[in-house]
């Protein structure tokens, strides 16, 4: 069965995005992507490491990638280099 | 000649860590690994970034590695997880 989601990191509280992928495996999920930019990154980490070494779940981190994308600035117009990260979980 | 250099990534500006990063390669490194705890993380991240795609010197992202690290909080003594990343470039 190939099933697999996708969770983007923003503003919320880093247990908020725990349990979104805790509840995706739980709904049969094979795999989810962790998915962030710029300073979200590290709380794409967080969430990673947490939903792997605290909740046992049989799931692991299979695949890391990163990445640079452009983003169009609100206030000037300007293309801005980001960068993002791509987390994939799976059992 | 294995040759590997570690860079950690602080609280300087972004281009300071690129810019050891390319001196290392300039003086022969075959590898440097970039290694960052927390909110560090998002720019160890462009670090690697910026080397690969801005500078193009022929070096690539090989690997990456996200574990958790068990800190002793100064104010309270506490051991507190914090996440980690080792991002390996490579030729």
């Amino acid at each position: 069965m190939q099933n697999t989601n996708t969770i983007f990191i923003g503003q919320k509280p880093v247990m908020n995005y725990v349990l979104a992928c805790l509840t995706l495996f739980q709904n049969g999920s094979d795999s989810v992507i962790i998915k962030a930019r710029g300073r979200a990154i590290s709380k794409a980490v967080d969430v990673a490491q947490i939903a792997v070494k605290r909740f046992a779940t049989g799931m692991d981190v299979k695949k890391i990638n990163i990445d640079t994308e452009q983003v169009k600035s609100n206030e000037t117009g300007n293309l801005n280099n980001v960068s993002s990260i791509e987390i994939y979980l799976g059992k």
